[in-house]
């Protein structure tokens, strides 16, 4: 129980800005972004070094405390906030561990704190001239410990793997308060258990990843940056196969939007407007990047021609400029914000193996509009990867009977992908 | 205890030909490649199914029985024998469970059982138009079972990663008998702990592997294969940094080769022959692998001659054909056979950050020649990984007398590579 002995206690522990308890500090931590969950805890950690996390877990370990560890509180599903159940949690969030520490250019390798941010730790690389690949929509405020914690996997996925292919060690404090440190530059380690892998997308059951050694890429110094439209998912998979053969592994990123995302990101994201002649069902966002060849030396505008003609895709533009791209870009980042800001939607965020995309798109879009008639689906996301956002929206107009919904309509969602 | 009873009652569990108990059908899976180590055992198991290996270990865990699970017994360290400390432990080869049985062309991932032979999944994967990148010397025997036991590297790790970034899921048998399947084709799977990552590298102690679903890459239709001469491994090293970033993830092999491990080569095994007008200290053997580019198109010879320009390298060739790359490739794959035929070599597997090499390299040798007077260091291997072979062979004529000093060898390059 956190007592008001025990929070004393853990203020000694913590020192000094280590333990926040009065409820305007605390409340930015407890939000979900979308406005959906609520946390309630007592106190907020806020260790500043390992050493701090150990004695913190070991403490609460001994007074049965259950912790829940925080990053950058991007998640959508609850899933960094105490006290969603009524239990006596406490938070541990991990911010002030933010430190980028060291880069090895001749292993490839970024040594950083948990707190620090995936953006912090891009900004890193490249001013050592390297790529760190891992790319997010919420990357300005996603931490390294809750992308590991949650094996994120954002835009890059297709070329780099997701957070567990960029970890080359984690030092990660167990329940008991006992740190394995394993952060290492090592290209092939094979002493012992690989538990780093098993800690990432362990979602923080396992223990609190204080410090990370994660691997780097070449940088893109170029890029070619296409807007495609495409009728079908199967026609979008046909050009995703034949571009992964053309550009053997320089394609980046395979995003699909469908025309509705695009709608609401075009009525509700100031700027935001698609560049195409015509509307299309859906629309691929796709990236090559090359730290050699300049961009236009490799006949991609050929290609384009080519799929043009085999009727893969209907229409297609290659971004001309840095602002032309970042315009294409913004479009694609902006989609979950406009769904926010359009009413009430249900999220998922799924997993299926490229062929059986096309089909399940097909069956469930008819099954979710016999449980909230009116409906729309918002689906976008990577499917280079057979990962997608597949979001269904209130109707118009009501979101208090959509809402209503809820359980049924995700219990439809998630026996469908299991099938 | 392997008594008649149990062995009788595991015949029965096993079916027809499941179990060899003969002195003369046993004793190939009792030996190990070089004569080190001489394994011992009443029965050797050879399941045919997977529901096999769950009774045969469920069994054996009821009665304590301890299980040393085998692959193609490739190994050079006794892991794969029974009854190395005189225990009473069964042995259990998989070599039956060898068939390749699936590929999914979408999501570039084929379905093997764990008995299949490397080389039988690579040839698999190019008759579908895949390579599968796992590729070291014993391949036409060593099991996929085997090598993600060990997380095996090999030749294309510097492209490709080891054996742990080549697995998108396992089915294990765990110690109980239990069955977990984790066979998949997603590229991004959430789902739980992430325990095939842990799986591989576990030796056999945490379950025995009775199949899995690996990644494929695209094939390397066009390979351009160098062979260089260097003086240093610091220049070795600078080539590795250059070649990385000119050809841009194209770099698929980086092996070093000290002029000593081709000397025996040369003189051990016939048709083998350095390349070059003359000697040097080390040589590099390395490829490119591109799946569209033409070979010859890029530009190597330019940049070799800027190598040579820089000082790198003292010299240089280009192979012009695929016997001449067959014979660079040659050289370096009998390099342990040709060490075996030279007599007695104390072998180690080294793993260590590029920039530690060369000082490792230069320390050890003088400390070696301590222990072992006379003694010859023969070392090569993946120095784009960082992983080398860093073996020591007797003195000319004298083999006794350097076996004895076998523990205090191995203690000294152990302590040499943890610090």
């Amino acid at each position: 129980m956190l007592t008001d002995a025990v929070i004393g206690e853990l203020a000694a522990i913590l020192g000094p800005n280590g333990l926040i308890t009065s409820a305007g500090d605390m409340s930015p931590y407890l939000e979900e972004w979308r406005g959906k969950y609520h946390g309630q805890t007592r106190a907020i950690a806020r260790p500043a070094t390992a050493e701090a996390v150990q004695a913190l877990v070991a403490f609460c370990s001994q007074r049965r405390i259950p912790i829940v560890p925080q990053g950058g509180n991007t998640g959508l599903v609850g899933g960094s906030l105490p006290g969603l159940d009524g239990r006596d949690e406490l938070l541990v969030s991990m911010g002030r561990m933010n430190a980028v520490q060291e880069i090895d250019p001749l292993s490839g390798t970024i040594h950083t704190q948990a707190g620090a941010t995936v953006r912090a730790v891009q900004e890193a690389a490249e001013a050592a001239g390297f790529l760190f690949p891992l790319s997010l929509a919420s990357e300005g405020s996603a931490t390294i410990g809750g992308t590991i914690a949650t094996n994120a996997g954002g835009i890059h996925v297709i070329r780099y793997g997701t957070m567990r292919n960029l970890v080359r060690g984690l030092d990660v404090v167990l329940g008991t308060g006992d740190m394995v440190k394993g952060c290492t530059n090592l290209v092939k380690d094979n002493t012992g258990y690989a538990l780093a892998p098993l800690i990432v997308g362990s979602e923080g059951t396992l223990g609190i990843v204080t410090a990370a050694s994660l691997r780097l890429a070449a940088p893109e110094r170029h890029r070619e940056t296409l807007l495609l439209a495409t009728d079908t998912l199967t026609q979008a998979l046909d050009v995703l196969s034949r571009l992964k053969d053309w550009a053997e592994g320089h394609v980046s990123a395979f995003e699909v939007m469908a025309d509705r995302a695009v709608t609401f990101a075009e009525a509700h994201i100031e700027g935001v407007r698609l560049p195409l002649a015509g509307r299309a069902p859906w629309y691929i966002l796709a990236e090559l990047g090359y730290s050699q060849i300049k961009a236009g030396a490799n006949g991609l505008e050929g290609e384009l021609a080519n799929w043009l003609d085999q009727g893969w895709i209907s229409d297609g533009i290659i971004a001309q400029s840095g602002a032309q791209r970042d315009a294409l870009w913004r479009m694609r980042e902006s989609l979950s914000e406009a769904q926010k800001r359009e009413g009430t939607s249900i999220k998922h965020d799924i997993s299926l193996p490229a062929q059986a995309i096309a089909d399940f798109v097909r069956g469930a879009e008819p099954a979710l509009d016999k449980i909230a008639p009116g409906s729309r689906l918002v689906v976008f996301g990577h499917l280079g990867d057979g990962n997608l956002h597949f979001n269904l929206m209130q109707p118009e107009g009501d979101s208090a009977r959509f809402a209503e919904k809820w359980d049924e309509v995700q219990a439809c969602v998630h026996g469908l992908v299991a099938q």
